[in-house]
C-alpha cells in the first residue's frame, strides 16, 4: 500500500482557466479515490482535437476552470471501496467513455455505448457524489470525460480504466486510449474490409491515418485517402495510402470520382472528419450490392444526413461507430497487446514530445496541425 | 423432347391492351427459345403489386400491350442453346431479377444485384436479340420483367428461372418467387434478429407479413406490426406478430411510441412500405448500439431519406436489401426446401384462387386491398 494511500495528494495539474487561453501548471489538491473509483499516476498524456473543441468552447456553456485530457497511460495509486479488479501499481489507459458491464449496453455483444459511463462532454464530477476530487486551495476545479489527465494524479471511475500488460511501453500506448483506437477499430471492427478489398478514409488526421491502418493490416489492396488538405497525402501512406483525392481538385461530387476510379464504387468507407457533406460522400462512395460505409466523425448539431433511398435500397450498408466499438475495459487490453506483436504500429502517429511543464506547446501543434500526435511526459 | 420444341406455341395470354384497363384473354404466338432462354408452361401464378402499378402505368411511359405477372410456377418445355443446367420437365420459379453467376455481383457472397440481369422494368424485349417472344397476328407484345407469367406458356432468361424440388407444389410455391421471398430474406438473410429480439415491421402486407414470418420462425419474442390500416392487424396474428402500432393513434412520431414500448427500441426493423415517413420512422426505431433497420419497400422518385447523423453514429445500421438478398437460381430452391420441412409456411399467405379466365378478380381483390395472394390457376 502507497504511503499516499487515503491522503489527498498535492500535484502538479495544468489547468484551464477560460476558454481559448493557455493552460497554467497549478499545484492541485487530489482527493482520495471514493467507492468505484481509482487514483492514477499519469505518466504519459497526449492531446487530442477534442480538448481543443471543449477547450475553445466555442458556442458551449463554458465549465471552467477545468483539468483537460484524456489520453494517457498511467499507474494505479489507489483504489476506492468496491474496486477488486485493479491494484496499486497496475498498467493503466484512462477512456473517455466506459464499461459498467452490467447494462443492456455492456451485456450486448455489439454496443459499447454503456448507459451507465457512456461519454458526458457536460458532465464535471464524480458520478458517485456529484463532487469534483480536484481542488486548489478549496475551491473545486472541474473534470473533463472522467479522466482530466492534464494532472500527475487524477481519479477515475473503476468502469473506466483498461487494465494493460506493464510491459507496454506507456510512452507509446496512452495513444490507443482515444483516437487510435477509434479510428483503427471503426476498420477493423465495423468496416471488416476483406483482403483485397478496396478502402476509402475520408479525412487524414490521427483517426483517419488510424482508420487506413486498420485497412492496412486487413490486407485491402486500395486505401483512398480523401481530404480538403493536400500536405497530408505524403504523410499519409506511412499508414498504407495508396491514392489520394481532394474534392477541391474536382467539380463533381467526390463519391462520383471515386466510384470511376473503383470500378461503380469502394467496397468499405470510413467516415473521419464529422463534416457531413462527408459523411453523404462516404455512404453514396460505397459499391452497390455490397459496400458498406461507416462514419466516425462527430457531426454538428444541427447537420442532417441527406440521400435518395434508392442509395440505401441498393444492398448499401450505413453504420455509426462510438469508439471503435471496443469496449474500454473487455478490449483495449487486446488492441495494445497488438501493439505488442507488432500488429498495429503505434510509433508513427507519434511525431511530437514535450515535457509537461510546455503542455501549451502540444496545443499550438494542434492548431498548426503539425504533426498528428504529440506526448506529454509528465516527470517534466 | 416435346413435340412443340423448336415450334411456335399457340395458347392463352392475359394480354393489357391499355393502361388500367381489365386485362384480356388472347391467342397468342410464343416463339421458341433463342440461346440461353428456356420456354416456361406457367401452371399456377399469383399477383403482385408491382403488377398493378406498371400496369396502372401512372406517370410513367406507356409500354403497352404487354404481359404482366412474375409471381409463378411451371414446368420446363424447350430450352435454347447453352441451357445446360435445366431440362424439359423440370420445375421452375420464374424471378424477375436473375443471377448470371459471371459478373462481380453474381461472385460476391453478399450481393444478388447481377449486372446482366438485374431487374429492368423498362425492357419489353429480351436481352439476346432486343426482340419479343410474344405475338399476335405478329404484331409483338411487350415482356414485363423477363417473366411474364400471365400466359400458359412463356420464354425466360435461364438465369432469371429457379429449378426446384419437383415435389413442391406449384399452387403453394409459385407465391415464393417474388413477395414471400423479399420479406421473409429481409428478415433472415440481412435484419437477422437473435432468438428473444424484439422486431419491428413497417407495412402489413404480402411482403411484410412475410417479413413477420422471418422474425417467427428466427424466435423474435415481441414483433410489432406498424400499418395505417387497422383492419390488418387480426389477420397478421397469424404471422407472429404479437403488438400493432397505427401511427394515426398517436401524435408523436411513430419512432418515439416504439421507442418507448421497448425500452429504448427494437433490436430490429424491417420498412415494407416504401414510404419515406416510415423508412425513416424504420431507422430512428431500433435501439441505438446495436439496433439494424432494413429497407425493403421501393421509394418514390423524389423522396429523400433524412435523419440526424447522430442518430446513425450511435451503433445503428441501416441496410437496404433486394429481393431478400437471395440469388434466384443459387438460394430460392433452399426457400422451397424451407417450406418443405415445415420451416415457412406459405399456405397462409395464399387468401384467394381464381382460374385464368378471371384474372381480373385477382386485379379487383387486390385493388380493394382483400386478401394476401390470389393464385390464377392457368389451367382454368
Amino acid at each position: 500500500m502507497s504511503s499516499t494511500t487515503g491522503q489527498i495528494i498535492r500535484c502538479r495539474a495544468a489547468v484551464a482557466w477560460e476558454a481559448g487561453k493557455p493552460l497554467v501548471i497549478e499545484q492541485v489538491e487530489v482527493a482520495p479515490p471514493q467507492a468505484m473509483e481509482v487514483r492514477v499516476k499519469i505518466l504519459f498524456t497526449s492531446l487530442c482535437h477534442t480538448d481543443i473543441y471543449f477547450w475553445e468552447a466555442k458556442g458551449q456553456t463554458p465549465l471552467f476552470p477545468r483539468i483537460f485530457g484524456h489520453e494517457a497511460g498511467g499507474i494505479v495509486e489507489s483504489v476506492g471501496e468496491g474496486v477488486t479488479d485493479l491494484i496499486p501499481g497496475d498498467h493503466v489507459l484512462p477512456v473517455f467513455t466506459g464499461e459498467c458491464q452490467d447494462c443492456a449496453h455492456c451485456k450486448s455483444e455489439e454496443s459499447n455505448m454503456c448507459d451507465l459511463l457512456r461519454i458526458n462532454t457536460d458532465r464535471c464530477v464524480m458520478l458517485s457524489d456529484g463532487k469534483s476530487r480536484f481542488s486548489i486551495k478549496g475551491k473545486p476545479i472541474h473534470h473533463f470525460v472522467g479522466t482530466s489527465t492534464f494532472s500527475e494524479y487524477t481519479v477515475v471511475h473503476v468502469g473506466c480504466l483498461a487494465k494493460i500488460n506493464p510491459a507496454a511501453p506507456l510512452d507509446k500506448v496512452c495513444v490507443l486510449s482515444c483516437g487510435i483506437s477509434t479510428g483503427f477499430g471503426a476498420t477493423v471492427n465495423v468496416a471488416k474490409p476483406k483482403k483485397g478489398s478496396t478502402v476509402a478514409v475520408f479525412g487524414l488526421g490521427a483517426v483517419g491515418l488510424a482508420a487506413a491502418e486498420g485497412a492496412r493490416v486487413s490486407g485491402a489492396s486500395r486505401i483512398i485517402g480523401v481530404d480538403l488538405n493536400a500536405n497530408r497525402f505524403e504523410g499519409a501512406k506511412k499508414f498504407g495510402v495508396t491514392e489520394f483525392v481532394n474534392p477541391k481538385d474536382h467539380k463533381r461530387p467526390v463519391q462520383e470520382v471515386i466510384a470511376e476510379m473503383t470500378n461503380g464504387g469502394v467496397d468499405r468507407s470510413i467516415e473521419c472528419t464529422g463534416s457531413i457533406a462527408a459523411m453523404i460522400s462516404a455512404f453514396e462512395c460505397v459499391h452497390d450490392g455490397w459496400g458498406v460505409a461507416v462514419l466516425v466523425g462527430v457531426p454538428n448539431k444541427d447537420d442532417a444526413f441527406k440521400t435518395h433511398p434508392m442509395n440505401i435500397l441498393n444492398e448499401r450498408t450505413l453504420k455509426g461507430t462510438f469508439f471503435g466499438n471496443y469496449k474500454p475495459r473487455s478490449d483495449i487490453p487486446g488492441v495494445v497487446e497488438k501493439y505488442m506483436k507488432g500488429e498495429l504500429e503505434v510509433e508513427k502517429f507519434i511525431t511530437h514530445a514535450v515535457p509537461f511543464s510546455e503542455i501549451n506547446k502540444a496545443f499550438d501543434l494542434m492548431l498548426k496541425g503539425e504533426g498528428i500526435r504529440c506526448i506529454i511526459n509528465m516527470d517534466g
